[in-house]
């Protein structure tokens, strides 16, 4: 892509004025506009050394309203970030819909360092593009030559100098061999989606100009689409019985366990995990526990049994309760991001990012269209965190609909249990086999190798729990000894 | 304190079955009952090494909903909470209303390793308390004899040796001093509304067993008094016309600028200004820039004459709207100090902290005692930024009345700064006198040493700019000189 530009594209000042005369006043109100329809925004600056992003970014903030735009510088990763997956920094960055944000550097120059596929960065996007989120990419480009001039007066000037430093006279050099590989970067990424914008940056007159009508009509095709969705009928789709698995129906839930065995395999698992937990806090292992199960299906229970055996600083519990404002302003899966551990530590999630096919499915909250992109996109982050060498697992707290309704008739009558149950866990109950179905399709859908589902045959309570430990504890043992 | 605790204080396990039976459930109803009544409680766990610290958290939240609490183990200072003011990470950490946060060690730390005075660490409880936060200190204490058994047995263990440190053994050998020390700074932080609680460690029920009532006694009282909270008056309070100092009387508004005077300073300035950026980024000064004044007293200007020198990636314009409801279940203070700049990055606040004193004194949205508590509050957060070596300065852009009415008119008039002006602009506007008195007690109270008010003479533009410009130029070039 980048081969056949002309960097030295020019413009005069009065050209200049003149354009961005109308321009600035159209990009504050497109900016407004956006924020009436909620509409996120992504500009990502990457380029050459030298190129003038910093410049390029200041100028075009100058046109916006402060209260609704941040800038991110994000080259080097710092220590909490080099401890989790690689878009923890950016999922957690991503704007709250009616909001800009600028990025300085992304996540390509993870890809150019080979941290992450060209792939994953584009399924990122796509993600987050699927999500509402308009996403605008320009790549700064000027000449080897014009690059080593820029560096040179840089190192002359005692306030700049130390930016320059010895990679980027390197680059310099071996200008060609860099460009091209950038260039099949910007080709393998360049999705109709979410193109990338070529920025000839030598004259900065022209390369502001540019930026700032490319984002000024990317706004207005965004904004255009925001205003014709109501008329786009909603796609149909194939009835999903086929899908229905049974899994569910599978499971022998007759499994039991007595009061000793219990009590002495439960001593014997916390003892263990007690100290794989300090072995996985020093070899730095990150450990995602994930919680799903019917309503008074024992989530809490096993949780308890579980942290009971271990050190309070190197394990969080994640309840999930309906988003707040802020998370409801952001992509679903962003406050689940936010609460991913770092290297060495344990999130165990009660409820989890499987809402979005259980709950939001079933009443509704989600549209079809986005339950059902969720999968990919839950396969996806699930990916991630096992790629960056994490161990998640699944639970599904299983029982029958006669043990459930024991269990909400015992808490109605103990008083200090009565807090557990509402109105709202026996209306969910009427819906079990809506429910039912969504599990189903879930846990086809979504258990991977490396991210299994493991169904807990939850009627005794005692087996359900040592079930969840000893799996906990093999998983971490396995782990652990491969490390 | 501590000389006279006898540490090997017992308890059985029947006794301590028994009474945890009925503690345990107090506590989680106590825990919902907090919720309900939106009081936050912040539980901190000082003590000696090898105390047990870990272990009674551990104990203490398994009794707990855990969508209630969150631990934070703050030992050592990351990267990120280094380059900020001492308080950064325990402010930012405070609790929602309603919420728990406990703290595997906390700011008594700062103060044994003489980062902050126990002065500072008194303050800022105090504060939080008159926000109605309830605060329980808990210091675990073991014998010298006891310390040592206990890091010989870690050391003994393969999974926990790597936590025995030679400091730790090197405490062990100097207990007595290293006691005599903490017990100093217990006396001296032992305040009547947040006292210390001294828990005898050896016999760990007894020591969990007392954490936990020590606990629901606390949180039934804060209960109480959030109770019995509707029935206190407001105290009356002395007129304050007294402290009307006429401060805005004495500005001369008629202070003036060409067009061409303008140009040329602006240009000498904002060179100036980029410059002393680099520099303030490679020394790693932080910045804090606070704008407060008259609805159309040219804020919005005179940042934008600022950051058009500067680059982005080491500023940030702070704009402050109304909170959003996160924001409003925290201390007032917390959203600021979340945006607070890291060393060599400068934060531009448009409208501040000053709301406290200002619009929300005037509107009501705070109580009396409320905003004449802020000043202090102010004062001493000033003071935190500029003691860790920041600089502040505080900005009020002044205008008269005429000068605001005809701006609002231009706003009316020119189509794209239509929506810049509203009914609240106007509403505001009519309560110009109480404002004018607010800002008069708001400077006298605010105007310290470090943190310097400066009025800015803004009916013209030009002038008031190039102020701004100056005052940031000289703060900055005599900061950066003396470092």
């Amino acid at each position: 892509m980048l081969e056949q530009v002309d960097v030295d594209k020019k413009m005069t000042k009065e050209e200049y004025d003149k354009k961005m005369d109308s321009l600035s006043v159209k990009l504050g109100e497109l900016q407004r506009k956006c924020r009436e329809q909620k509409i996120p925004v992504m500009v990502i600056f990457d380029g050459v050394d030298a190129a003038g992003k910093g410049t390029m970014i200041n100028r075009m903030i100058q046109f916006l309203d402060p209260r609704g735009y941040r800038v991110f510088s994000t080259g080097k990763a710092n220590e909490e970030e080099r401890m989790r997956p690689y878009f923890w920094r950016f999922f957690t960055k991503t704007p709250e819909r009616g909001r800009m944000h600028i990025f300085d550097q992304s996540w390509y120059r993870g890809v150019y360092e080979g941290e992450i596929s060209e792939k994953d960065a584009v399924e990122f996007e796509k993600m987050l593009i699927q999500d509402g989120t308009l996403i605008v990419k320009f790549f700064l480009l000027i000449s080897a030559k014009e690059q080593k001039k820029r560096l040179e007066n840089m190192e002359k000037d005692e306030d700049t100098r130390w930016r320059v430093c010895k990679q980027e006279k390197e680059n310099n050099k071996n200008y060609d061999a860099c460009l091209k590989r950038q260039d099949t970067m910007l080709v393998h990424t360049d999705i109709a989606e979410c193109p990338w914008v070529i920025v000839e940056g030598t004259n900065k007159l022209y390369a502001t100009c540019k930026i700032v009508s490319t984002l000024v009509s990317r706004m207005e095709e965004a904004l255009s689409r925001t205003n014709n969705k109501s008329e786009e009928l909603p796609q149909q789709e194939p009835a999903e019985d086929c899908f229905r698995n049974g899994v569910l129906h599978g499971i022998d839930l007759s499994k039991t366990m007595t009061k000793e065995e219990y009590q002495k395999e439960k001593k014997k698992l916390q003892k263990k995990l007690r100290s794989l937990h300090n072995q996985m806090y020093l070899k730095r292992l990150p450990v995602v526990l994930a919680f799903e199960g019917w309503d008074a299906g024992g989530k809490g229970g096993a949780i308890k049994r579980l942290t009971q055996a271990m050190d309070p600083r190197g394990y969080e519990v994640v309840p999930t309760a309906s988003p707040n404002d802020i998370e409801k302003a952001h992509h679903y899966l962003w406050r689940f991001w936010e609460k991913f551990p770092k290297a060495g530590h344990m999130a165990i999630f009660d409820r989890t990012w499987y809402g979005r096919v259980l709950v939001e499915r079933v009443e509704g909250f989600a549209t079809e269209k986005e339950w059902k992109r969720a999968y990919r996109e839950i396969n996806d982050m699930e990916e991630q965190i096992t790629n960056a060498g994490g161990i998640l697992l699944k639970f599904w707290m299983h029982i029958d609909k006669d043990e459930q309704e024991r269990r909400f008739h015992e808490r109605e009558q103990i008083p200090e249990k009565q807090w557990k149950i509402t109105e709202e866990d026996w209306r969910n109950r009427a819906r079990w086999d809506d429910y039912e179905k969504a599990v189903d399709e879930m846990i086809l859908r979504t258990s991977t190798e490396n991210a299994p589902w493991i169904v807990v045959e939850g009627n005794s309570k005692y087996y359900a729990r040592i079930k969840v430990l000893k799996t906990v504890v093999e998983a971490l043992e396995k782990k652990l000894s491969e490390m």
